[in-house]
């Protein structure tokens, strides 16, 4: 087993793997005569290959405990994947570098409230893992024609936490 | 001033609107080796025109008072629009039918906790209404060249609820 603390979620920190989704930093403006205010176009959705069409899911995920096994990363070639919480709980956000076809250099962040992510396409991510209780997640990912999952086990799994 | 009483919000009345974003009646899934459930594929997203993508953002909106005065309503010509409350607040929906470029037959919903909606591109809607305290929604809509916004001022305003 090998041991990552996670840090803090971090929108450069997280850069080249994708888009950090909150209010903070975002460019945002009113609308609807100063009764809201809009946090504008946080997230780069990138769907692509035969069929593509973006599409928003609702995802409920039983809590992980820490420190949280990871025994594996996955991948989607045609699409990007956000995942925004519809609570306030903190989740795991695992992503690695690719090294010609296998992950590697694997990072470990933890959400503050309010933060969801989006990953890029193509890369590699651990599977959502809420914490502390039963959480529903908005999901803005892909559907389309074609194999969208690539799956990496370890050969030996880490632990976040 | 006409009032109207908005009555709860059903994904069949909804339907020539647009989606109901909820968990029920939706098409489900366990994935990540059972730890989640995926309700899949809840919002038919819509853009279109030059330039056009679809974006995710947060929209934060301040309460308004029941019965509130709805002077006017809008559409998208370029573009469906998802609103998916990050809070188990209601929010008050508003459409209408299209009469010839005019709206015409206001309906309004009313929320249960947890369901969002989609407009459908064009379908002449109401401004977001949220309910009881400031709340934040998450928006799939349009970004791309052009204008996509078309407002329609009633001669009476209407009230609701």
């Amino acid at each position: 087993m090998l041991n990552m603390k996670p840090e803090m979620l971090d929108a450069d920190a997280f850069h080249p793997y994708g888009q950090v989704i909150d209010k903070e930093h975002a460019r945002s403006f009113p609308i609807n005569s100063g009764m809201c205010t809009r946090y504008h176009d946080l997230a780069e959705i990138d769907v692509t290959g035969p069929g593509a069409r973006p599409i928003v899911s609702i995802v409920t995920g039983e809590p992980y405990e820490l420190p949280a096994r990871i025994p594996m990363v996955e991948r989607h070639p045609f699409g990007s994947q956000a995942f925004i919480p519809l609570s306030s709980r903190p989740f795991l956000v695992v992503v690695c570098d690719d090294d010609d076809g296998t992950p590697a250099n694997l990072k470990a962040f933890l959400t503050a409230p309010g933060q969801g992510v989006n990953f890029k396409r193509n890369v590699w991510h651990g599977i959502l893992t809420p914490l502390e209780d039963t959480s529903d997640f908005v999901v803005v990912d892909w559907a389309g024609e074609g194999t969208n999952l690539e799956e990496h086990f370890f050969d030996q799994p880490y632990t976040v936490g």
